[in-house]
């Protein structure tokens, strides 16, 4: 395991930029959890699975225009209501509908993510960067103890990443030079569009998003300014 | 002095909204003592009034379509560009004038404003409703500790308050009734606003607002929910 060593960048970073899903919470296994606890019937892995699967071909009808501007809440409510009969769920109620949507509400955060942004928080500007809606971001952090001093969301720039509006959108709100921001992210393509806007980068290594089953191949990559291990790492490498 | 008695209500409320400039910091005293520090041979008590007062002509401008939209930021340069002859500093170079405007980041939260909300944040989702822009904020309460949940603008909704779309828009990014949703302010234009969208109300007493040579009226009027001395006896009223 590498030893973190403080990166002779900080001094030029004022604001990190989180990537939420995958990033600071792990999506599959509280939705794993979630569903052994209500519908223990069902095989919640592959559950987890198909929810979030449905996630891009669902934003990308709103960026093709074919849906008009579509909050995160509910583009998970159309795959959830789409993948339900294939579960065997197509019983379910509005209501229970509803609960179980929100439970991207009340993701937890993997282990390392909060004393990590506690720590990043005396020196840096802490800020979300993710698709999720303003009111989901804002309860998870809440549920979860999140520090964040700002929840910014695809909400605010009309926008989904990786639209460069939603990376330039974060430099313009915090009145910085991109190169002044950093995105956090487990999530290659995010970082990359990031970095084709000038922002810095970190790349954090989540191998069990998807489930213990299938881990990512989180090896290094040149192009990002930052590899870590986790939040502590990054903090560490941070100064922070 | 009322004794707090818990309000009945409490419990159909989900989120706090609070106004900023006046009801959690004291702008006045904080400009005032910015410029004891910095410019001496000024009158403090003139100058933080006549750059405040400046504010809604130059928001009016923006809401006739004068100008387009426009941050608050960029709005108290504006003001500070135009009053600065008047007050003997027309020859402060750019660095100069950048650094004083930001002194709407840097003012001091009311002695009680810092304890009162985190008691109210057990209970309450509190976010900010100011037409200050979502950077100022962010600075602003990284540095005087003040611990939103999320901070909201004008500049989320693309309308200044009294627009219906800023408390309505409160409304809409938590996803709940607009009665579920208060806004607590020390002005009664403010609030009113929030009232004909159907949000509850709470005046807060700031008596010295413009300063203690220039007491306000801050006496209760009945069409607000609450009426409180300060954010302490707000949190025993909401049972916070």
């Amino acid at each position: 395991m590498r030893a973190a060593s403080p990166w002779k960048g900080s001094d030029t970073v004022e604001v990190l930029a989180f990537d939420v899903f995958g990033t600071v919470v792990d999506w599959h296994a509280s939705i794993v959890r979630e569903m052994a606890g209500l519908y223990p019937q069902v095989d919640g892995d592959a559950f987890a699975t198909a929810w979030r699967a449905g996630y891009r071909p669902a934003m990308a009808r709103v960026m093709a225009g074919e849906l008009g501007w579509t909050l995160i809440d509910e583009l998970h409510r159309m795959v959830l209501d789409d993948i339900l009969p294939r579960f065997g769920l197509d019983h379910l109620d509005e209501a229970a509908r509803q609960h179980l949507n929100r439970v991207w509400h009340r993701l937890d955060p993997w282990p390392d993510a909060v004393e990590g942004l506690q720590r990043l928080k005396h020196r840096f500007i802490l800020c979300t960067l993710s698709n999720g809606n303003l009111g989901l971001l804002t309860r998870m952090a809440k549920r979860a103890g999140l520090p964040w001093d700002c929840v910014l969301s695809a909400e605010v720039f009309r926008a989904y990443k990786p639209d460069p509006a939603t990376y330039l959108g974060v430099a313009k709100v915090f009145e910085v030079a991109p190169e002044r921001v950093m995105l956090v992210a487990a999530h290659h393509d995010d970082l990359e569009g990031a970095r084709a806007c000038g922002l810095r980068t970190a790349y954090v290594e989540r191998a069990h998003e998807f489930g213990a089953a299938r881990p990512k191949d989180v090896s290094p990559r040149p192009d990002n300014d930052l590899h870590a291990r986790d939040f502590l790492d990054l903090a560490a490498q941070l100064g922070g």
